[in-house]
């Protein structure tokens, strides 16, 4: 069933050219063609000219057509022959363009890996003081437009608090317009669907964390009810809302000394 | 507040030394002083004379008592006066100890700083070809002893299933005796919960994945139902268990190539 061809898919985790694990660099440089997309998640300050310096060759970057319209037929086709590699932001897999890329290599008969590295998933509920297991499911604010304004966000967000759960809330990036969705943005869209519904999931007195540029050093992370926090400013990119459940003690005693929130804030 | 101090958390990532994050490594060989701890998750393939001679100098490995007895000290003590370093397995924060000492070193005026790997977290989520966003809350199965069942595990994937999402499920781990549990010994925990309880939650017609050595290029992926899948044998380390929620197409194509999950399994 397996050929000799080879795909690599290289995780280059959250921020920069930092993320990227030694194992992805060492067999990002010995692959015979190393191909990037940047476009499922957004990936902060990077530039791909350092990355070719990095690695001592060009690496080509495919769009969203060439890996959606045309299947990424060009990657398929170098890796049937030889050893090609796919890096994206953040983890490989969390977007459905790679795990369709990556089965459709598979039944061609070529060898597949895959390199993970940081993603945003756990990083933002490691960075928070939160605890990872007491997450519940994730979800992504869009960005609204006329008549288009789901109310998922809301209801998952309904459904973890319910369980004592916190909700990640990943925020919409338009690889278009190279516009990232604020902290400000994505609990305003939330205030705007409790406003209709009034079940008390999302109002101004609900405790939210807002973070901004998660895998860099420089992140930022501030915390406190919502009608306070969306005044808040936040300088960095990408940005990210988690609305914490039930607090451990441990977990409290981080939100007041990681993210400023106030003990009169706590619930 | 923060005075001349540091630290930083390094993330080693899943396995070997392959996953250190480029980031990671650089700031390890800058800093004065380099700690090391691998009990908290466990980390396969890992070799602290390579990460030595990758450093250039000789990382201190710190024991439990270490960090939860004696609170780190040693490690607060030199961020105090110039900068340390605490690598540790997977991504950092998601063990509770590394908040408490983050938490510690802030307190103390510490300027700290985290630099994220691949976690299992993610890692496994996207081995399995399954979304990352349609997962639930994660639990961890405990190594039982006489009188010590927790049925927590059971509880969660009942929930999970409940609301359609998937479950991942971390062994145990004993840093002790260098024990991890195995994925046949995860689905008899279940089963056994399964039998008391009769509540269909982890039945042997239940679809479930097993998942070996995340983190590595010869990663082990199965699946099929529990009945099946209990008499497979998984070679390598660490083991986890996924129990799927509604699969989409995609999912679904993905665990039949992927997993081996056969048709008639799937539900």
């Amino acid at each position: 069933m397996v050929g000799l061809g080879r795909l690599t898919f290289i995780g280059l985790g959250l921020r920069g050219l930092g993320g990227i694990p030694l194992e992805g660099l060492e067999k990002a440089r010995e692959a015979d063609k190393v191909y990037i997309e940047l476009y499922t998640s957004p990936l902060a300050d990077f530039s791909l000219e350092q990355l070719a310096s990095l690695l001592g060759k060009q690496p080509i970057q495919l769009s969203r057509e060439d890996l959606e319209e045309r299947s990424g037929e060009m990657v398929l086709r170098d890796a049937k022959e030889g050893w090609a590699v796919l890096m994206v932001p953040g983890d490989p897999m969390v977007a459905t363009t790679h795990v369709d890329l990556r089965l459709r290599a598979l039944k061609a008969g070529i060898r597949v890996e895959i390199v993970h590295a940081a993603s945003i998933y756990s990083a933002a509920a490691s960075i928070s003081g939160l605890q990872a297991y007491k997450f519940g499911r994730t979800v992504t604010i869009p960005f609204p437009s006329p008549g288009f304004m789901p109310q998922t966000p809301y209801d998952v967000v309904k459904e973890n608090l319910s369980r004592g759960l916190h909700t990640l809330l990943l925020l919409d990036y338009d690889a278009k317009t190279g516009r990232w969705m604020t902290v400000r943005e994505g609990l305003q869209y939330l205030l705007t669907i409790e406003e209709s519904r009034g079940e008390k999931v999302a109002s101004k007195d609900r405790l939210a964390l807002g973070l901004a540029g998660v895998g860099g050093a420089d992140v930022e992370v501030k915390g406190g009810l919502i009608g306070r926090l969306i005044k808040e400013d936040f300088k960095l990119k990408p940005q990210t809302i988690i609305i914490p459940g039930s607090l451990h003690f441990m977990e409290a005693e981080a939100l007041k000394v990681l993210a400023g929130v106030k003990p009169e804030e706590l619930p």
